[in-house]
């Protein structure tokens, strides 16, 4: 049994459904457990973040994949104060471990490929193994699947239309494939690494 | 008079036309001159590239525009090598001159950024001062000319599907009118730094 | 009259003291007024940043110059969580204000140039125009007074061996002067801008 | 038996003794077998780069260390020009080998990291794992061996004085162990994931 544990912000809910998607096609895998974890703002107190349960279950997981929207440029400031939680730094507690990324934003690029290099740089720290995305852009070879539509390599980007709203988020097709395919390749490589 | 140099390198023509549309741009502002400069791979000699005539072009503009095609997620060999030629940099010979930048790749996102984040360190090395794009994506406000439709803000983004053919490059309109107005914003830039 | 803003987060005072320097080394240009701006925890409600008094302020400034320690490859999560205040990014409001950064840690290199990566991003979604650090390590040329000891480009690095007291913060002389020559250079470019 | 193969570029000779380094450490693990390939300008052909033997050897190879200079803030045009050899690319030869990177330049941070976070996007794009450094900077706990001695963590960086003349080339002790130190890891988890 590996464990994959997705941890994520998730703003107006976009991210939130890649998570569950990536989780989905994680779960793809024989003997894989998934935990999706969602960072919120109440868990924030004078801009530091603290919740032991989650902390737990990132501690035993084989393989950690980090997730958010892309704001201004990075990770949202919500899943930084997460990221800045240094215990788990100063005792190298995740050393070994697996980790991925993937984010959402409005447009095209629109910077997330900044995001994905912060969060390879992240996991640099954590000294973990970083798990690329595996998929080539599908319509290189004339597929009309949407599979890495986008052209990412780090990490899964998804992206959608703006839309303040929050009520009724959706996300592309082809990024939520792009998700599931992921999601079963980080798993395989838990599997594989244990 | 204020002179604009545009050096870059160009493997199917794609970045050429990119270059064109950003001296078209700049040309629009009164009293400005505009360098056109093509790295190609004959100027590279054993990895090394030198050509006098176009180094004394750019030691003597006010603005120097960076462009290169995205190529395995950075800028082509052939324009490092015109990069690593260090004469300007240990006498620090473009202080102060503006900088900008430019790319091309065949995917939506396709790690684009990273070359544009490579071309401000470069320029950073050199003690340039950087223009962004200073343009939103258009259709954050319901336009439809596809200015910035990638949202990139470091530098201009031009996408165009995969065409190993080189024959008949064509860039894509947005992304055009996108360069064309970064070429004005670059020699109003400076206009008004000298 | 031109104004330069510094605002900055700092967890154990050392990125405060590289603040103070650069607001001392702009303070030496004539006519200008330097706004020391800290961020800090208590500003922050469930994750999100606001503070109207220091919003109004970087909205009249000329120059802001952006600074934190980099915590775990990136800008520490309560400057992020200020970043992330985006009223002045849908409105553009710093549109061509000049900009700059700097960061603090307590290894040699220990990914501050990311820190700064992410803030060069940061101010090209505001379409600001980024202002690089503008010294040579003075090393090179035999000098001894540490002036960009560490080799940083995209803005000014400082470097103190890690101390969890916070009680007295020293930075090194090398890395102050830096700072000081840094904030001349900023309000040289604000009066030329300008 | 599992293969490391090191691929690198050097000007000065200090990135081949990293090299060397890392074969050493890599060597002391049982039934590994190091093939270091150095990249020359020779090599390079109107910019473009081709050597079908090392070719073969890295598409045998189950991790490749890839490692050059830092010129320019990023990887040397030489060793850029192999990189941008895409043959492997299309067909995603080297689809979940190991990788993993290390750089050497004249300065303490000097923008060596922009160059390991470009090694990393390279990887990526091939859909490769990649490992991380794994070793704490040594200095927090009070050890003088020099490990980690600069704060790297995407991958080991070395520093020695700028010294043009190229004929005594030697590195840090503290990078040297490091770059040993990073040999065992990288052949240990060739062993653990084949």
């Amino acid at each position: 049994m590996s464990t994959v544990a997705i941890v994520y912000f998730s703003g107006l809910n976009h991210t939130h459904l890649m998570a569950q998607a990536i989780g989905e096609g994680a779960k793809q895998v024989a003997n894989t457990q998934v935990e999706l974890l969602r960072i919120t703002g109440e868990q924030i107190t004078n801009g530091r973040w603290q919740d032991d349960a989650i902390v737990a279950k990132l501690n035993a997981a084989d393989a950690i994949v980090f997730g958010s929207p892309t704001y201004m440029g990075g990770v949202a400031a919500q899943f930084k104060a997460f990221l800045d939680n240094t215990d788990a730094w100063f005792e190298q507690k995740w050393k070994d471990k697996l980790a991925a990324g993937f984010t959402h934003s409005s447009s095209l690029s629109g910077d997330k490929q900044s995001t994905l290099i912060y969060l390879t740089t992240f996991a640099a720290q954590m000294s973990m193994i970083w798990v690329n995305v595996g998929d080539m852009p599908s319509d290189y070879f004339g597929k009309e699947d949407g599979v890495n539509r986008l052209g990412s390599f780090l990490g899964v980007m998804g992206q959608s239309k703006l839309d303040m709203s929050g009520k009724s988020a959706e996300i592309d097709p082809g990024d939520r494939l792009t998700a599931v395919k992921f999601g079963q390749r980080i798993a395989e490589a838990a599997r594989r690494w244990n």
